[in-house]
């Protein structure tokens, strides 16, 4: 990693894997018209609080799946072979960071 | 709740008070906007996993924030008076439910 | 709630029913258990790291079924009452507060 | 990693660092003595719920950070070496598997 670069992944050799990435964006397209399913919901002015909550969480469901998938991903391609390139400690700190929000 | 409603929202006494469902549907629109970022972050191809799981946990906070104001809406306008109307357990049942998710 | 009192809870009517109590003590008295069971664990310095981690997420799993109980009581004996008790504020914030943690 | 373990962590030389094994024991020591804590409210028979709820997060908390420093020191000290070992199917796998629980 190159010492004007901010974080681990700014270093050109540590990108997202092509099929991770064709695979977040399907997912994401999907989450965006589940996102769009819900404001329709509201359009309607006798919607329970409840059924919004459900499609709020099974929202979140699906972008923890996206997560998971860029997830492993990162273990896979960076994680994995951190101490061969020599950035173990930024890769596990951006990493525990990361991981906090879970 | 009618008999032939199976759950305790498609009573036409309950539903989600306008202001908050304003108020989310003005979170939502935000949050279908920052999945559209994370759409174009991914048409870069050198893109960094940890970037992407950044924006998703982002997502993912903004969502939470939308459920809490649905929550907090649907615990001040119908649990608080479940036992008046008669459907303790329908409603605690329904709440602990959607509360499983988190 | 009397004005000398910091939170809802401190009111003499809120109080935990005696089965859920039972209950939680009896949960509680095994998460002690598995916990010791950590303890043992640990003491084998051959441990790996990943059989620890599993069974810190079995105790925090062990702990969110004691969580929803004493909840779920809460629920049914104090919030779909607080409507007619007249401390619907009160109790709807100190509720989101708490389950914000989750 | 010998064929006749199940999984990564049985192969002998992949332990729990002896700093972080200290440091896991001393803050278990603290959750046991919470927990027995939380035991000691239901004593009382006109705890509130919302007391023990608080107490209950507070050890998921610790138990956390429990968490949080086992699995720094297994990135540090297995996951970043694993493309070395020629081990990174099963340190990935099972690594996502054990954080779904988070």
């Amino acid at each position: 990693m190159s010492a004007t670069h901010g974080h681990a992944g700014q270093s050109h050799c540590l990108r997202l894997d092509n099929e991770a990435r064709a695979n977040a964006r399907r997912r994401l397209l999907s989450v965006r018209g589940h996102v769009e399913g819900i404001l329709r919901m509201l359009d309607d002015d006798g919607v329970y609080c409840v059924d919004v909550l459900k499609q709020v969480k099974a929202v979140e469901g699906a972008l923890d799946k996206v997560g998971d998938l860029v997830l492993r991903s990162h273990l896979r391609d960076h994680v994995v072979t951190a101490h061969e390139r020599g950035d173990t400690d930024e890769i596990v700190e951006e990493l525990m960071e990361v991981l906090k929000y879970r």
